[in-house]
């Protein structure tokens, strides 16, 4: 877009394909060795040394490990909730997670920085194209795409954004956005926390209808909501940028981020959700790619992941400050 | 006393002797001319050139330069309300403020870094004697100093100690510390916030007593006392040392003095207190001394008399917030 006010606004795109295999039941009608033999399937198919992924077998990993990939969206949390008969193809950079066994045979991800759908609609199809190549993917004519949910038959693409939308947030127009997507056919719903307090204010724009649309207007479809969404963030932006309380905020903020001793996820996340807005607006100098990086970084199987071991939670505040002050501070 | 630990506690040391001209009423019955008369009286008895005195008429200075001087505790918030017929004999290095005609004709103030009583008295003391070997002052066999206020009377002596204590304010023991020191003749008080409620934590301990009781013994009862509260704050201060979320808090309290956009005054003295304990825990870097002169910066008037100009309180949050920020970023 080349629009750096409107480029901060997106952190990554997401394409998810979801796919199974001709003659296999889906994997909820699997025992694990038979799941292990669809795993070995795709494996072949998709290893061909050449596109840098490797396989790991879930049960091979720590659920500290697990839980960590799940925080980077790389796997759903129920992926990493139950190792048995699961195993997953990663890149070496982590843009592409390939999950077997997962509620299908076969979900292909490919995330990619910033607003780009369509090169990561690029990469998924390819691997998709492999892999349909060399296996027999379910497929009917009249329904598409064959997968155990009967909401994503037909594509059985879903594709996403990540939306930092402070500024939405903080006028409190979300819940009527929200809304008014549902009605065009795509959900706007809070990444981090749980329930409905969605923290750090960043979204995640999909795709809902699979059926009776082409992958490509589905991907335009969702590029063209984006869009509106981050003009209207960028112009909320704007008028917070006016405001000494909110800039005083965002400087505090930061203080705190590189001087507390201890910090929890949440409050850390909201901080950072708030810097981060202040590198946007160029209050503050701070590369925002550092800052979507912490944002995955902080979260608790990541921290112990990256440390090496199982902490406890009072423990992890203090690396978490240690973590957050540390890039903060070599910017 | 050569103890860092318990030297941090104590700002300063304060004596003031209030004195009266034998053969003219007390200034609430003098009119503006008459105390006019009796400042150069006072003036051309203390202005010897050697002492460093300058001599100031309250009406040539402006509200503010009145009003911070009351901040800087060189004048009383009443002197500072009221210009007519009102004069000061001040020194450069402004240890020295010799109030004219405030309730009484001479009011001979000096201020000691740390604890330094006998310093302090003996500065006082020598400006006294200066007074009277050129004046007459009142003074009875039986009575001692004629003052205006009875309660005076005497002696005419408050000496004074202003003591940080955090970490017993925040054990919540300042209420029955008070009560006790009230009944060995001391007052013990907030000096900062307004009513019941004392920001910053810094309390000002003084005698009580001017009658029946040397000046040697005054102040030996009140240094004596001191030491006791400053061994009290010292014992409590190191548990608060083991205590990480109160190391937390010291932290982010220096996270916002350093990067706040804007202060107000009483958030300012509070923030500045935990971060003069942090420099006295040397859970902090920060020299003790440029904290002390910060608590007396930040206040509104002297931050104006600083700029040499009035502004609005918004405008004061925030030369406050890049006050407090250049001078802890220096160090």
């Amino acid at each position: 877009m080349n629009n750096p006010s409107l480029d901060s606004i997106v952190l990554s795109t997401r394409i998810r394909l979801a796919r199974n295999l001709k003659d296999h039941p889906f994997p909820a009608r699997l025992s694990a060795a038979e799941k292990s033999e669809v795993n070995a399937i795709v494996r072949d198919a998709l290893l061909d040394g050449e596109n840098g992924l490797r396989y790991l077998e879930m049960k091979d990993l720590s659920a500290i490990e697990a839980v960590s990939l799940a925080e980077k969206h790389l796997i759903s949390p129920e992926f990493a909730s139950d190792a048995a008969g699961r195993a997953l193809l990663l890149s070496e950079d982590e843009t592409v997670s390939i999950m077997l066994c997962e509620e299908d045979h076969v979900r292909i991800q490919v995330i990619e920085p910033g607003l780009s759908l369509e090169t990561a609609w690029g990469k998924a199809n390819a691997l998709d194209e492999a892999l349909s190549g060399r296996v027999s993917v379910a497929f009917d004519e009249k329904l598409g795409y064959l997968t155990q949910c009967p909401t994503n038959l037909g594509t059985a693409l879903r594709a996403s954004v990540m939306l930092h939308l402070p500024a939405l947030s903080r006028a409190g127009l979300m819940p009527r956005l929200s809304s008014t997507i549902a009605k065009l056919g795509l959900t706007l719903r809070g990444t981090y926390g749980e329930g409905s307090k969605p923290v750090g204010e960043i979204f995640q724009l999909s795709n809902q209808v699979t059926l009776g649309i082409s992958e490509q207007a589905a991907i335009q479809n969702l590029e063209s909501i984006a869009k509106q969404i981050m003009q209207q963030e960028a112009q909320a932006r704007q008028s917070l940028k006016n405001d000494s309380l909110f800039v005083d905020k965002i400087y505090r903020a930061y203080g705190i981020l590189t001087s507390a001793y201890m910090l929890s996820c949440s409050e850390c996340t909201d901080l950072l959700s708030l810097v981060r807005l202040g590198a946007a607006l160029d209050i503050l100098d701070i590369p925002i790619e550092a800052l979507n990086r912490l944002l995955t970084q902080i979260q608790p199987a990541t921290l112990q992941a990256d440390a090496g071991r199982a902490c406890s939670p009072a423990e992890r505040d203090v690396m978490r400050a240690q973590k957050v002050k540390e890039t903060l501070q070599r910017k």
